[in-house]
């Protein structure tokens, strides 16, 4: 009983939490009508500066880790990102009004991952006190490109012999390492491994990431605010998917990443990271690759899915469910 | 004697701190016919600083003040940013070649408030150790929104019953508050009551803001040089009233301070910022408002006496000004 | 032998610099074909950063030199700017496939000098703990402006007597002056010499000034890379010359330096930026006043030559070669 009060206030405890903060502030004053808007160009610059930071930070820390150590958890994370398109398809596929591209294409999209998400995330880990290996929030690519390949080969083999234009794996693979997400993630886990940018590292990519989030948090509640209305033209059993996936996503992943614990010593802020890198949709770099690889799918049914619900949920419920949960259960008996 | 050498010499002093620079600078360049131009990304994204800064500063010690304390600056600032108006028309309108909308939307943005002129006033008192009370920046809107309803209000009676195109008081309220200046402001004072920003702040938001500050200050220059071009074209009365109005508001407005200094103890510090919310004329969040709601006024006129006059008086003269005589009324005798 | 393997050692150390690591690691991206771009604004706001930066640290550190410590490099930066020009137009003219015009202005490119090159010299030298006189980098102009001039009144002359369109030196020393890269410089010379920047020059311009510019090497590195191609449409003698030049002029300005740290005592650091400032080619102001002032040259020609070769050669091989050099030479025996 204790056990289950406790667990609930450290849940409300995150509500106060600064990237939570700024994504409802920006959903609130696009609700009000607001015309508040950051520039492009400062929002592109801020997930520049996410994804660097995420990707030097893991590669200088690869580059003192033992390989070993990072293996499991890689092909976990790739275990995760096949299992949760192969189940979103079969679960919404399942469902009434949603056509089978339709189906499979926010199925991709839940099973890759935001950088925003997993900003937020290390964030409210760090203000816990909960420390994680450095290099997790670098297995994103491990997670996020399976997912977008598996969804677009098998979105393609439905449409069966068309000849003319096919989509190979290693395709997509070239596609999303060159979108400007993952470009600049690899980027900066290279120059992490090969040289050393530790002082700038320390003196502006970290620092300013922190202040940054929160400006891309705002812009994200603004755009969840506005595309709730082209997610109310579609059929409503999209918003129940994208309101459960995360949850049940980010429990699969806690689970796997629980037996990791067991197994090698996987820490548990790096089980919650695993957890909301599964409960996390992806935001900026999965939709050009979708609308490019699924062209029969309809992007209002899984951009407003995945922004304007299963990303509130995944930073409003899952950050703070899973960081709790990890509270309780690692907590020494 | 000494009084006023002193006293001389404490304005001399001000000139050299970095915002009156930066705007004097930014004016030479002008005059000089630099292409030096600052992408207005950066400078919306400046703007966003500011008014976060001083909203989320004002939230978090909202929460912590008494609210009586704050009742009677608000009442103070409205009644301030009121009178500004009618003073403003009156004299205005009395002057040879100003219609009665021009006078009047002219009147309004000097009843409406700078941001960026109370940025640099909060700089300034830093730079000279002054304390004020921190959430004295976040009496903006009770100023500015009142000023700007009072001169829309005014315009709109003189047209009198154009029945087609009623403004109400309160439409004015609802269109200040969603301007991108005013969201911004209220939207860091609500997270700065609600939530816990306080490391963001002090690690981004604040910091940031004091360099931004000196950018933001050379786009003013080099906007204030460029437009006073257009305030050529238009009567000289215009530019007459814009280097005296902002002087004697801040005047008016020291007065007011100084009643509620000997009152409740309202700080010297607050005192300075009061009359400095009163000297600055708006920059950025007014000009739209009143294009919308006075369409017969002349922009050139009411813009141009403001960002190439009112704002530079404001900042190369005002602050300078009216710290030097809180230093001399407020010292211990 | 024991100071030639100690010198290439030294060589090799820089490698890992996060200077060069990011320019490399763009021309890497963008030969992969990423998609990742850095909007303009964060471009152009970077440049600007970076020549505020120079500025206001020289203007700083002026007000308290000597003047006429600073005499004698200013004429030598001069001379050297001079002699590139001259050297660059006899060599170009005389290899084969390289008409006139582009020879000159080819020759003036690399007679001018590049920011983001001089930002990269100073974080190296910051790096290997070296000092210099910190009015060093206010070289910049003392360099730049000459060789532009002297590029296009040479170009001039050699159209003879038509005389509708006269540019005369004044008309090129105002029109550099007022671009946007030289008014930053300058702007930030003046406020550092009349007014007191002292606290957010530590406080925003040295700190942002470091990051940024990696952010800079990136984009440098992307357009490198994107620019080659332009490159091998013109005659392959300019990939020879954009090669060799800058370590020629770089071993050249070394020489000069090296009779002034003699004569004056010039410090070793004040030698390798000179060194470098020669090496450097313009990328940002050049172009476009070159581009007015020898309508008849191709830009493919000389601005693939500096993009694409010189300036990956001067940041790659000379700013590494040139510290090296100078440890070795001005060690104490």
């Amino acid at each position: 009983m204790d056990l289950i009060a406790d667990f609930l206030l450290r849940v409300l405890g995150q509500f106060q939490s600064p990237s939570l903060a700024f994504l409802l502030g920006g959903m609130f004053i696009a609700a009000m009508g607001s015309r508040l808007t950051i520039p492009d160009a400062v929002y592109q610059f801020a997930v520049f500066m996410l994804l660097m930071r995420i990707g030097l930070n893991g590669g200088m820390t690869i580059r003192e880790s033992d390989p070993a150590d990072i293996i499991l958890p890689a092909l976990a994370a790739m275990g995760i990102g096949v299992m949760i398109v192969l189940i979103g398809m079969v679960v919404l596929s399942w469902l009434p009004g949603i056509s089978r591209p339709d189906a499979i294409a926010t199925a991709g999209l839940f099973g890759a991952v935001s950088a925003s998400t997993l900003g937020a995330a290390m964030v409210a880990l760090e203000i816990e006190g909960m420390d994680y290996e450095a290099w997790v929030p670098a297995l994103y690519p491990f997670m996020d490109i399976p997912a977008l390949i598996l969804a677009i080969v098998l979105a393609g083999m439905g449409e069966a012999k068309d000849a003319k234009r096919r989509i190979t794996p290693w395709m997509i693979v070239k596609d999303s390492l060159r979108g400007s997400a993952l470009s600049a993630l690899l980027l900066g886990l290279l120059l992490g491994l090969l040289t050393r940018p530790e002082q700038v590292f320390e003196s502006f990519y970290d620092p300013l990431f922190r202040g940054l989030l929160t400006v891309l948090m705002l812009v994200m509640g603004i755009e969840a605010w506005q595309r709730l209305a082209e997610l109310r033209r579609v059929a409503h059993w999209y918003a129940v998917y994208a309101f459960f996936a995360p949850i049940a996503h980010g429990f699969l992943a806690f689970g796997v990443g629980y037996l990791l614990n067991m197994a090698t010593g996987f820490s548990p802020g790096g089980v919650v990271l695993l957890a909301l890198l599964a409960a996390s949709s992806s935001d900026i770099s999965g939709p050009p690759t979708l609308r490019a690889g699924i062209p029969k799918a309809n992007p209002s049914a899984y951009i407003g899915s995945s922004t304007s619900v299963g990303t509130p949920i995944a930073i409003g419920v899952c950050i703070p469910l899973f960081i709790a949960l990890a509270q309780v259960v690692f907590s020494s008996p």
